[in-house]
């Protein structure tokens, strides 16, 4: 899809990676499973951090919890151990529980000594609720869809009303998977990228600020009670969330990383959040520099961090990288029909008179 | 079953309550669903902290993770919003996610708007690995089995190898679930409960503390490697964990009982604990001294809250209630043989000796 | 000063209290001790939370730790308890412990049993670095000036190059003492204000955003080495910091206030901060609704809090109002000159020009 | 002092340094200053991590706040930076921001770019509240004291009622300074030494466990009403404090030393402590086994970190050393008079009918 085709935005100042995705960083790829059927519109999307197994291979990660109203799995050990250990999912709610254990059948069926002499594996399960536009209360997410996404996992990401994505609203617009990278130069000669990929389901319409604009105070002014989606937006209270993942090829510990992950949180205020009450927004960090192994009897990596100092371009890409990744959840999503008739429209739709407000305002 | 014929160790000085156990507080209730079929040795427990439906009256609640080696779902909602909204549910590591779907279900039974307009559910499912008895690999845990396990809930507790303690081991003896309760005494005329129910996996033989007694260390010393359970628990690292959870009709608020909650980590610690790498050590505590109503248009409660400076005896039954219930887990258990053959033996069995110990050193 | 004369910026849709300061919430005043003599810019602000003693009659509060590169004192006790109990002092980095020096002189007094019976005081003092125009090295701040700036606390409060925001800077301009307030409707009938003090001594030039504008951007192009402040602010790495204080009289518990202290940072983020690795960027919340005695003979209070789902107007005038405050500190600050021959330029000297910018792009 | 010759009660079974004190521990020194002079019964004690500068040769260091009703500074910095960069001060509640003054000074005598161009310094203090037996009003401590204590700190260690622990009460007797060291044993041919002190403050008599032993029980019971110490300690509510401190050669991050700092928590429970409400209860750990320079030039050390699952004897050393620095404190404090003619007496006068009582118990 051609970004310039459709008036996209460009945020902040950092220059993006070759793909202007996540996948601009290391060996990390995406693949989504989507389920479009009538009032089943849903899915899963699956980041993995390389390509080899992540339970032999441990990858550095940490995350913060920006407003924990939100029912994601796995965090509790990402922040006592600084690893993950599997593929990352992202699905409905009330998947959670069945991707968790399609993680842990893959994960057994990889080492079959797992919890026969091996630990345990640790499930890493995102969500948000689609139930707007999803019959979330079907559980019509199946292991299956899970192997899926997995197995189609690779450097071509589709972004929008896709996997995880599938049923997700953001600003009463359609939502969903976005992605955007940046590259940060920390000294002459020396760069970093970092990769954002959201699942982005929050928004009250007259929040949507776009490059600093506030469009949805424009947009909610204009059109009063009849707002895209079939709904007065403005009332409705926020039931939305945010997961926002964050990949980076800088050698980074994981007290690093939770840093890091924090500043997903500054990203997503630009757009009009306030990390709203219903709201579960969480950020997760992880790196592609080194690995952990599983195994004691392999040696541990030593790597030299990148030198505290000089983190801020670090800062200042995830912030980029991510407001960005929104705005390209809202750019890239269709417009989709689900349950009982709900519909978001894309806000490529409803734009056209955007292009104009603009050039207005560019400076 | 006789606690005195057991020659039941009592730990610390304050009084317990009635029945010794969580249930001594408010309206708990706790059910089990127990699984004994050859190699399938696992189970389903459930805490009810009230009669009715905690999704529309709330429970006050916090949590300490004293060690994130755990896969337990549901701890990011209960830190950020201080209430928990369904009963607790116990079971094997690999069971959460599937315990969490039917918690979702009977949410959902109970409460169509859930995912329809109202918010989404949070279920809180904990665990521990179980596998050295259980095939936890083979998933055998249903929804079915969660429901059953409510439906039993009642005053009268099991205790030992029953529900999701079935297949759990703890110092290399059988384990599972423990209980008992402390009466704290604020001031006079003014006593509160606290109650402790644990799922205890955890810990190394020769680490085995007794009412201050180092038991483990002296049975190790005399058998060498021919411990109980029929392995070298000496070298085996610990791969355990244990839940604790606390209930007491104290009027708290999540912020002090998050406090109470750390507490559970001072018995844990006296019975041999060092919170140990693997064990996924999690500990959580909840009023019955007042709801929060999941509806906005019913009244917020106005509680008086305990003055901070009258919490340490809750503080002090908390630590004494925990330790009393894992001692609990452990005098109550009966040997369980399960996959491969593996066998935990009880500790009553081979505990005789230890009368005389008990009686070498009381003063 | 009359805002509008300087062509104020206007954060936001919610209405502004009265005076569109912290001031406007309950007894709350603010008082600043300033000194200003040659390579001394620096001083102390106090922030009274009510018109009694706050070790008597304690004040429900908590804090965010956005960025923790800072030298505050207090803010352990304030997580653990739920409440302070001093006024808050605001001043240099070395100046901390001179001014909690201070703050327990003044609780002794007042209370003669302080650490003679009675438990110790929490003295709690927040800091930014203002080494740029201060000789911070001198320890210039003494215990009188905290003293002074306590008595010199009332409802109208200057801003700006103040109290502790005397030698502060912020994007390469004069900052210093910020405020704003907003009122949160919360249902009809209902409202609250939540009002901001901020000490703004934070940000590299290019990343100003005002209104979500980006004027230090093109600032930065405009005039490239040659910035306001003599040195090129582009590329010399921050070592600011921001503190930002929030009062509310909605009756929020400690935990609702930690969500509270959080939204700052979507403040802080718009303003064009992503938490810098240097910068101690610390947000504290607290309530003016109720107190907590200090003496457990005195009734707790027993108050309906708000309910969870009602917090969302809090959250966004909390957002709004710290972002506003920044701005209120911006554009009230004088330049100041300091040790050295070091300046910082007010920044309504350079904005005319920014007139006709905001006259461009407003919509 | 001869241990044996008190009847030193020995915890656990690891075994013990050369020195059985934290500076077993590579470089570790440390020096007090002590105050002993009618109602001013203080001091200072301080901990240097290495011979060098540490602002310049930062040391990788975590926290755990166990009971957070303390006044220590500097933890906010260490929690996000994962480094110390001063030694580490203990002293009084009251003495924190004069010590914290003087490492201020100390730190820009020995870098004059400190908040003139190089980044300000974390001072880092901790603190117990000694005002039962000191005139903690009097703020006795001087920076000169900091001083004192760091130009004698050494290999040679003093304990009990000197420097910070000269005013001290544990458990109704004399506390103060303790320590001790294990050894722990990671694999064959690998061992690294975990070192503790403790400033021991904290504890009502009733509740003394040495070694699983109930002496204070017993002691309560025997002696009733005339408790050591000229008061019922039994009744006096717990306004004390611990601050214990970790030191290992292990090479770990910040995220592992945190882990390690929790399990000090174990060794503190078993001597009968719950973390009581009025104890300000922190242990930090750090490690010798490698430094972060201050200066982004300098190359940053590539560590093979412990492999976690590895790292359970360090949790055992960590939680015996702990236990075993606190008995430390009783065993070698003297007996004190202080302010207002009240006194604490040594345990060591107290104890020799305990010898009976140990010889009667021991297995």
């Amino acid at each position: 899809m051609d970004k310039q085709a459709l008036d996209f935005p460009r945020i902040g100042v950092l220059p993006a990676g070759p793909l202007d995705s996540i996948c601009d960083v290391g060996d990390v790829t995406v693949g989504h499973c989507t389920l479009a059927d009538g009032p089943q519109q849903t899915g899963v999307t699956v980041v993995r951090p390389h390509g080899g197994d992540p339970f032999l291979d441990k990858v550095p990660a940490a995350a913060t919890v920006l407003n924990g109203f939100g029912k994601s799995t796995g965090l509790i050990q990402v922040q006592e151990l600084g690893v993950l250990e599997t593929p990352i999912a992202l699905t409905n709610t009330f998947g959670v529980g069945t991707v968790a254990n399609a993680q842990i059948r893959h994960a057994v069926a990889a080492n079959p000594g797992i919890g026969r002499g091996m630990a345990t594996v640790n499930p890493l399960v995102f969500e948000c609720n689609d139930g707007y536009l999803n019959d979330i209360q079907a559980l019509a997410v199946q292991e299956a869809h899970y192997a899926d996404a997995l197995a189609r996992a690779g450097k071509t990401l589709a972004l929008g009303a896709v996997g995880a994505g599938r049923g997700m609203s953001c600003f009463s617009f359609k939502g969903g998977i976005g992605s955007a990278s940046r590259v940060a130069s920390i000294q002459p000669g020396l760069c970093y990228t970092v990769g954002a990929l959201v699942l982005s389901n929050f928004g009250r319409l007259p929040n949507l600020t776009v490059a600093g604009r506030p469009f949805g105070r424009r947009l909610a002014d204009q059109v009063g009670g009849g707002l895209p989606g079939g709904e007065n937006a403005v009332i409705v209270p926020e039931k939305g969330s945010i997961i926002l993942l964050l990949a980076t090829d800088a050698p980074l510990d994981s007290r690093q990383l939770r840093r890091l992950s924090l500043r997903a949180g500054a990203g997503l205020a630009r757009t009009g959040s306030v990390f709203g009450h219903g709201s579960g927004d969480i950020a997760l960090a992880f790196s592609t520099a080194y690995t952990v192994p599983q195994l004691p009897e392999q040696p541990m990596p030593a790597v030299a961090m990148l030198h505290e100092t000089r983190i801020d371009p670090l800062f200042e890409a995830a912030a980029e990288a991510c407001e960005q990744a929104i705005i390209s959840a809202l750019w890239h999503a269709e417009g989709v029909t689900g349950r009982d008739g709900h519909h978001r429209a894309a806000i490529r739709d409803a734009a056209p008179q955007w292009r104009q407000w603009l050039s207005d305002t560019a400076f």
